[in-house]
């Protein structure tokens, strides 16, 4: 069929009664604002308000899940305009996307897809389906809706109801996009920055010489000293507090948090500098700062993220001639219970402190994330995270983690978006997922109707706003 | 909506059909009598047969399930009565049972919840659903039964339709009250011992030395030398099956079973004695008499329960605060293939040895445990236990091992509590699952309806009677 | 009941509104022909065609699902026959019957039961169920079955519709018997050779400097320099291509893939020969091996299936006794991101190389296997495979993988069975699952129902033949 058709009751389980029970829990949601806690949108979007340009440059080129998925059907990243802003081919925009609407039957059963086609009809209010045939009247169709002033992004933000949207930033930024939001008589939105340290603590990162001079220029902390260098971050998370960030995001290799004592982190951080620290004293430091980073938190009450367990850039041939982001991330087996010991001996019952775990490895649910958030007050469970941020996967999230932690030691959704355009849709998607799963627990006589109510608003709206301290 | 209603169909398949297959299967084995062949219940409570204390007592403080969460949401232990008999704080029992109905609310979608809630109506015939507002009517209303004969732990016995009840115990025991309850006249039930030596066979814990002393003394016999601590052990087993044992069960941090020589045990022995023994060699220590446990169940026909990968008091201070068994112990990932090897190339085609792996793991079990329990004559697969003993994670273990090893190679259920008045509940709620995952094999077409239900009745009653050696 | 009915709508879900779906979708599929481009059949059995030999031999002996069930029930090998063709015991065919038929209750749930009662009805065409009381008149009944001409292997290669059937090679084989079934007028099937050239490439197996030896002698070249060993390999990967093969398999214990560089390997290759390799370096040239089988299919364009992960012989004196393959394989944790890096590295973006992935750990298709699938244009994801070959796991399956790779990078069924009457059966079970997972998602709306019956005729037709070049 040519034409998309936006079921009412499209995710919700199937079965009549459950179905029933799931549509009024979900209608309680539905209208509920977007809190956005954690993203990768660009704060510039919203700064300048300027129109979208085309259709791929909007929904294909900036999209690793599209492209990723393009590229193992055989479609050279230099014909996707990869990447975003500075494409390696000389590809138009007309030629992506016919490329990607005649791929479009690669994307059955993905979350891409139905993504994809809720944005097309919810958001721009076309219908058709992307396909060989319908390619160029779909680009053209878009091509307008995006010249039309209610389509800038202010406007949008506004019809997506967002209530407060976080980006994820360089500590040295200056957060220039986020000051010209907030001296903006005419904005009325919120839009809070994100401590994202990780290229700074990882002396393994051939550029990391260069990121901590860069840190101390922003900080105006000599940063060449270990406790110079300590100052400027904490310089840093303190200006992005000033600045609205409410949160610290972490993308380490793995959660590994053992502390060094002072004098070695000081010796290895030096070394580090100079190129000499060995690859066991860089993985070392990098531990050692991640547990720096929780003891600052106690201070300062930045929420910590952590989000672990990816192999970045598995392909060093696409990495070297795209860069990063371009889908060749590959995750690994992840380990909570060990590695995050050191730090919650620490300030695992700090009245302060704060940390969400996510995980790309869905065997860590029921083991470990859900088990240590079921026994420490600082530690939550974040939403299914990248390759599980999915339909099936997000039920089984539920239902690996519900049994033991319940649902109030989760944060409830995050969209982790580059994609603005997608981000109701995704929130969307997770309110009926919650629905289904909780008309569930109501039709197994599990859970009284009311209380599931409740909870189904909670997970929505207070959770995201309460754990990531939005409120 | 403050009255707790049980429905008839709770935990059965919401699908019509389904559910109709899934009531039939559930009343074959509803009235079936209770084989509890692993839990942690004191002896002491039927051989005293004393009307139990107060509800917070009772039903909040010696639950870790509950007093773990209630931290995880900010509640201080100290304010809730823990450990059980020794309490830090001094808070009454009608303020710790305030705040856990002023947080019952947290354990929405918990199996806590189920059971608590299961107990409440058909243990103790109240409705009220625990609530701030409730508690002190609850609280009055649970210390009125409690003062009622027909609530002492005998009684309830009898309402419980228990046929044996397997205790934990620690070698060194002289089983006294077993042995009360045996010569007790007015006593019709059964309450047997287990053995449950892991104190004994670690010497990495810093009692060690005390503990193998400990067991000389028992057992009548020197432990001073290696030679003397196995026939010491030998002999406290022996007397174990005296007095009704028919397992052994072990708690260690992996599932590790290499032999050494015995030269180089007796020598590690020693040296753990004298508190020289490095870690490697405790390690290899350990692994080495769980080896030897094996070969003694084949000459005494001990069933060996293993319950490894269980990381204890994840968290320092609130153990050297709190004690043991609070909620910090948090899982590790289980390896069974390659630690069991060892003592299966050894024992485990022995006629008269059998062995039950239990794992909070869940990858493990269609990895490896189902495909030991399919080979193996002596390897059965242990119910989901502690964190996976869920409604969702029962079915999951169900669908996960009967490809691979079918019905009859799992042990039945064991309810692992401490918790006394919640064995009725707990092994209904696996009567449930269980009816609901062969109804769907029925409607699936997958097994006839009169198999089924002869398979229910034997999950329920014959394989933990039979696996257990209890008949 | 003793009768054996199969249902129109066995395996189908059973809310009735996604049973008329996949009802639908199956029947688009039910009638394809059979494309099995991976499995164990004996090629003499259709080269010869001569009748089958007793029930007992065909269905029990070889099929170690059902002997290691049984086994695992405390029946001794040596009265099932094992191992095939040369039975320990001197147990009579009708005495083996009788011992299965007796132990069919273990099979519940399993799909050993599901494809044996199967077979049963849909190819014999008789409908005991298996039990002590039934066994010698199903004996009976299939003897004489098995005495019809219909029942000869060639006949039913085109009773099940069978349009390609890949066998598994020793590459020192000439492929005698598949040179005459190609030259015999008579036969109008077509049976492909695969390369599997394990036991080459493994130095740290005890016969490993013979098998090398024989290598050079079937490839006519010297294979006592590495330099020749390499020749050899690539000779008889050529023969097997002139042959018809079209795949290489590959069962290492793990997926590591470092290449070594020429002088390490040829070192390393001549220590081994000499039985002075170390364990390391035998692991190590292993890995390198799979790295060379990688280089190779550049060139040949065999396609790599990869099936590691499994502990061979796990029970050392039943290998002894009965040999490999008899139920002592036991999986063991799987990882695929780093171990496959160096190969993928290399060849991952190669336009000629394919690689498919089969893994018995679940865990690793959301977090390794899609991701790798879902960028490497290369790699395409494996059908659940040995242990997880099952209804549930296949479902399992598909709803882990499809929300990141859809379903265009999985590779179809493979029914990886040396059972060749249970051919149809297993292809028929897969066709059924996947139009259940399919008829879900069309009843979620997250796809039309035209494009999920194009989808089901791709995955039981179209996607076989193309990932493993057979069109």
């Amino acid at each position: 069929m040519s034409q998309i058709e936006l079921h009412p009751d499209r995710l919700l389980p199937t079965e009549p009664s459950l179905r029933g029970i799931a549509r009024r829990l979900y209608d309680e949601v539905a209208g509920l604002p977007i809190i956005s806690p954690h993203g990768h949108v660009d704060p510039a979007i919203l700064a300048n308000d300027a129109p979208f340009g085309d259709p791929a440059n909007l929904l294909v080129v900036p999209d690793h899940y599209v492209t990723r998925l393009l590229h193992a059907h055989g479609v050279r990243l230099d014909d996707l305009g990869v990447p975003p802003g500075n494409p390696v081919g000389d590809t138009s925009a007309r030629e992506i996307w016919r490329t990607f609407c005649a791929h479009f039957w690669a994307f059955r059963g993905t979350p891409s897809r139905y993504w994809l086609e809720s944005e097309l009809v919810d958001v721009f209010g076309v219908s058709l389906r992307p396909s060989s045939e319908t390619a160029d009247e779909l680009f053209d169709q878009l091509t307008e809706r995006l010249a039309d002033p209610g389509f800038r992004p202010r406007a949008l933000y506004e019809r997506f109801n967002l209530e407060v949207l976080a980006t994820t930033d360089d500590p040295a930024s200056h957060l220039a996009d986020h000051q010209r939001l907030t001296e903006d008589p005419a904005w009325k939105g919120r839009v809070v920055p994100t401590f994202r340290p990780d290229a700074y603590l990882d002396p393994s990162r051939s550029d990391w010489a260069q990121q901590v001079a860069k840190l101390g220029e922003a900080a105006g902390i000599d940063t060449k000293t270990y406790d110079g260098y300590i100052a400027a971050l904490e310089q840093r998370r303190a200006y992005f507090a000033q600045h609205g960030a409410t949160a610290s995001d972490h993308g380490h290799a793995d959660a590994g948090s053992t502390p060094l004592d002072p004098a070695d982190a000081s010796r290895i951080f030096s070394a580090g500098l100079a190129g000499a620290a060995t690859a066991d004293e860089q993985t070392a430091f990098r531990r050692h700062m991640l547990s720096e980073m929780a003891r600052m938190a106690c201070d300062d009450g930045l929420v910590m993220q952590l989000h672990p367990g990816v192999f970045r850039n598995h392909h060093s041939s696409t990495f070297d001639r795209f860069g990063a982001d371009v889908g060749c991330d590959i995750p690994v087996v992840a380990e909570y219970t060990q590695a995050l010991r050191p730090l919650l001996e620490r300030y695992g019952t700090h009245p302060n402190f704060r940390m969400v775990l996510f995980t790309t490895d869905e065997d860590v649910y029921s083991r470990e994330i859900a088990p240590l958030a079921g026994f420490y007050p600082s530690v939550f469970v974040g939403a299914p995270w990248w390759f599980i941020d999915t339909p099936d996967a997000i039920l089984r999230f539920r239902a690996a983690v519900t049994d033991t932690v319940g649902f109030h030691k989760t944060a409830g959704f995050v969209d982790d978006t580059r994609a603005y355009c997608s981000i109701p849709v995704r929130h969307d998607m997770a309110r009926r997922l919650d629905a289904g799963f909780l008309a569930r627990l109501v039709a197994e006589h599990r859970l009284p109707e009311d209380e599931a109510a409740e909870t189904a608003r909670d997970l929505a709206y207070q959770l995201p706003a309460s754990t990531f301290r939005l409120t």
